[in-house]
């Protein structure tokens, strides 16, 4: 032990947190030291908080406060698109562009046999359930561009095209801002791929 | 706001932290989200401990959980030297070399006129009231290698050396293990200010 008592019990707490080594944890914890106590307090309400108040969308399985997600409640969104993510963040991305207006699902991750994760882990089931209630037409596949959500991705087009709805995916393609001599072969190939006519 | 209630104010506090961003902050709390509430609510008390429990030394201003410091406690350490730090951390850096015996100064900070730092704001006069009435015979000085540590070093130094104490200050030179065609000009020079006969 380095430090007396509470500051190296702080200091192994923080370093439990993704992300923050050991240097990081010491930082955080002098820092702490150093803070208004009310701040303090203010973030170890907000811990204590998260894990009372927060649970799961009944509906969509997004984070929420109540049964349903703002979302969910919105009656504004359009009901006939559902667009279906891995995480609750990946939903905060989409909600940041603006451009959907539909409602979401979200699966709790992508299929990874290697990590032991089929199909029955995911919330597909739920999904499903969702889709013999609801008048939708679209499924937007919006699940990460690598090989778990590819797979993931692919084994719910299969599921769902018998269904007689649209199963479409997000443009894979050459980030905004970015640099086509440092775009790596497969992106570049995508973008080949998805490219579309300029109209003049 | 992006996130309902309890989740954005938890990204907000921990946003508030040194060197955790935005992305940061939301990855955090994603994970406490998902981790044992048990564990969510050891960082939450370990917080809370933090700021009840710890105080700064009487004599040395290092942290401690009483009125005194486990080093200032310690009947073992060598009363006749103190070694001169900025901060509780720096006396953590030099305890874990186990090269030093002695006690320690914590002064709070290094002289810097661009922050409104002077000696005042300093425990340098806590370090005189010490040295009063202690028999020390060596003070280190062991302030930060940059212009503030040099500053507060040769302030220090000016103060002391009257007093008929000796004085120094921690070597500066190449850092073991590096790689000396990466080492700044001012390293090098001061390796070479400070070069040593070696005994074969």
């Amino acid at each position: 032990m380095l430090y007396e008592g509470v500051i190296q019990d702080l200091i192994e707490e923080f370093g439990r947190l993704p992300g923050i080594g050991p240097k990081s944890a010491q930082r955080l914890a002098f820092h702490v030291l150093q803070t208004d106590p009310a701040e303090v307090a203010r973030l170890a309400a907000a811990l204590t908080e998260v894990k009372r108040k927060v649970r799961f969308c009944e509906i969509c399985g997004n984070v929420a406060e109540q049964e349903q997600c703002a979302i969910c409640r919105d009656p504004r969104r359009d009901l006939s698109i559902i667009c279906v993510v891995e995480e609750p963040k990946d939903v905060m991305a989409i909600e940041r562009t603006r451009e959907f207006r539909g409602r979401y699902h979200v699966l709790g991750g992508a299929i990874d046999p290697m990590a032991g994760v089929g199909p029955d882990e995911l919330r597909i089931r739920e999904l499903m359930t969702r889709l013999s209630s609801t008048d939708v037409v679209e499924i937007i596949i919006a699940t990460d561009p690598n090989l778990e959500g590819e797979a993931t991705a692919t084994y719910l087009a299969r599921l769902l095209k018998p269904m007689g709805l649209r199963v479409t995916r997000l443009a894979s393609g050459l980030p905004v801002g970015g640099d086509l001599e440092y775009a790596d072969e497969v992106t570049l190939g995508r973008a080949f791929e998805g490219r579309r006519l300029l109209d003049v």
